[in-house]
């Protein structure tokens, strides 16, 4: 079972928190520690043996920690996701495997597409796939018909793999922190479109992908994680696209893998990640 | 400043620890723990913001960790080395210039050669270098010449830094856990002599390097670090044996740094480092 | 169009090859030669615009090299396989999902297991799958079955996607350098079962997957690819096997990518690949 | 023997090329050769056994080939270079092994610093130190002065390891193309100052150094390769940097081998590497 923890940080923290495990009875198996001293923040992560009665405990933790902390017991135990997707098909499809073998670790809730491409794929899996266009409506529409069909499944995390729709702030801020991006780049390099049109031009001799949460700003949200692969001059642009395929779907189950496992947390735009 | 903690594992452990750092007002920056469950053991690295009586605490903490517990507050903050060379410059070289830059975080004391080719980059550095030949000696004898070398500088750890000499179990037990060695494979793969050239003839794809603590088996000490690099067709013999020195040199030098940090601990033939 | 040539070297054979092809009329886009010195080999890759008479160019080519040479032009330009398999999903679902999606660069003819597991996800790509029990039968038998299955379909390459059943000397000469195996570790560590296992007590630091042809010595035969992804302690055996999988599907793929664009050549119990 | 070939392309090039040299009776141990479809140009690296009659062979290959080719038969077999420092020690001191073990692949002329801190380890080596200080001068001024001490030794290659001001366009044009900086970070991220408090910020996962030629644009010119090194939330400011220098200096060795074995061809601000 996990215990996270984020919160202010002070003397005696780790003492205090191991003291309620230790008083309830529990064992640590593994404890992962960070503080930021120039923030002056506490992170952890501890996984113990097995926990019972996870609200007196959340509750004990409370009152030892100071306030406004975060804690959370056995934090969402079966994830839901919702998987928005375009026309690509390599995150999707790998997405939709893992689900399919119970290796995701998290439940796919449906997948929805602004293109009617993938709904085959997805069909497959017997995990139901909507249609909603943006053609012809204004992005308020179109984001407005997103929340309506996202809504009912109330998911944990939306996992935009390769969605080419520009999403609003306040879509954004409607699902704060709970959107992941696979970005075709290793940012901050190509920023924007086209990046591997701009590597190509560049030059460039390894080529990454980036999984992030989607804040306000286009591509500036939290790295999550980052994945490279070395190409050279022979490469052709469409070698580039294709070598970045593989490195995005890494990327982002790398990721998902990562924030399902409650490994993530966030705070200035950056994220303390216990792999 | 550093703690590092090696225990049986005990319900109450890290609640026991930290009740002992936060009672002396001690706050902790960073905390790396393990628990191997099946061995039932504990391992902790604690960096705490600075310690006065250090003494002290580590009897405090004693009082309360299991019997028989290694604890160490501030364990060596000066490393003391010895390096043992034969005749390629690149392990050498790389540790000198650290060593001549502060940035080693340890103390040449002084580097044995076999053969006295290394004694003119050795010298350039000012660093003490003694010549003890192997040939037409008894291995009891070489080794008792080192031995006599070796101790008056009382060193926290040997490098074999491409040190072509098998050592005996006796001289091995003599500095059990401080030998650090760098094999030229990616153990277990191509154990023994001419790794390169039984890879050159197996056509790998990537070739390894493996930095070791030696123990009484050959090459098959307690690994701290690995670092590969990729091969292909058009490598010779000779370039694979270039390219593998590059490997070699990145791989000791990062061994190195994670010893004297007190990152690595050792059991089961198995080492637990907290990078 | 591609054009594949394996031969002895001799001097004036680039010459004599690019001659033939100029006169033709046809532009080298690419061209990629190596030469084994001491085993006085030469293999060529060349990519060319366009070619209409085939069979023209290949006699050409033909007269102009040693006896003995292999040469194909535009070699199998639609490969076909088969695919073997046992119970672990990881590799086949990849790719049966490239092979959906036109991106495989050869067509699955079916899929064989040795068990009823993976029929399912098979089905769902409406792939052919057959099911050929090992149990209470000989080996003979069990492969005299299997070949009774794959020769109607005629297929270029035998894919062994985590196939856990060793193959007689005899079937592997029926398919010589046809069979791609994925091995859970990279070789030549850790040869044999449990290969992760063995890993995990041996505390390495890297773990490996190498995509090789199979012949008849047991993880012994040429090696087309090699993948690692780095691990540590905290890495229970079954971490040690995810992430294992990961790294499997990775250079399996990539190893059919490789030979189905004909860039790989064998000969000593090695390969030359021109990626 | 090395030639190297750069020009426009055409049908029947390798043809033309590989018959001059079967001609004069050599044989072609390998040829690494590249097109570039969409800007027509021609690239080929091509290793002979041996070659008596030089300037013979590079006028018979002029011959056959379009006007305006770049064409060298065993260019500039002994490199020699000028090495540009600041303070920072590590490029140089790995610079200054390599030269002292004949491993460079090319000959260190001089030092030049424009701070008197690295004149200590250049000393030992026995090469020649130069200091130009550029305080209470203006840009003109100091880079004349380098021109200067540069001059005498007429260098082929002019290398900045960590060499800290920025070069004028007119410096740049003196020695286009000759001149190899590295720059700390994956460019194009975190162009300017800064690249590691810039990456520390944006909290990234991974990060990178770029070898590349200057050109007149900062931070823009053809990159020769690039590295890796993964970091995380752990990472201090100061080890951000201290982990980017042992990139730094690896990848600054390895675009130094590949430039100084002629491996490396610039067209458009793009580089062509046959590794």
């Amino acid at each position: 079972m996990v215990i996270v923890i984020q919160c202010k940080d002070s003397v005696g923290l780790v003492a205090a928190i191991s003291g309620v495990l230790a008083k309830a009875g529990y064992n640590i198996i593994s404890m992962r520690e960070h503080v930021d001293v120039e923030e002056n923040k506490f992170f952890a992560r501890i996984v113990v043996d097995s926990i019972s009665n996870q609200q007196d405990i959340e509750r004990a933790l409370e009152q030892v920690l100071p306030p406004l902390s975060i804690v959370k017991v056995n934090p969402l135990p079966e994830k839901k996701i919702v998987v928005l997707v375009t026309k690509e098909y390599h995150c999707l499809s790998d997405i939709l495997t893992r689900n399919h073998f119970k290796t995701l670790g998290a439940n796919i809730e449906c997948v929805i597409g602004n293109h009617i491409d993938l709904q085959n794929i997805t069909d497959r899996f017997n995990v139901p796939f909507h249609l909603v266009e943006h053609e012809n409506k204004s992005r308020v529409d179109f984001e407005a018909e997103l929340i309506q069909v996202i809504r009912p499944y109330n998911p944990d995390y939306l996992i935009l793999a390769k969605f080419m729709r520009i999403l609003s702030p306040e879509f954004i801020s409607a699902f704060m922190l709970k959107i992941i991006n696979i970005h075709h780049s290793f940012l901050p390099a190509f920023v924007g479109a086209n990046p591997y049109r701009q590597a190509f031009k560049r030059g460039v001799k390894i080529i990454g992908a980036t999984a992030h949460f989607v804040t306000n700003d286009l591509d500036e949200g939290p790295i999550i994680t980052q994945k490279i692969i070395p190409v050279n001059h022979s490469f052709t642009l469409t070698d580039l696209v294709r070598a970045g395929r593989e490195n995005e779907t890494a990327a982002l189950a790398k990721a998902m893998q990562l924030v399902f496992e409650d490994r993530v947390f966030v705070y200035n735009n950056k994220t303390v990640v216990f792999e």
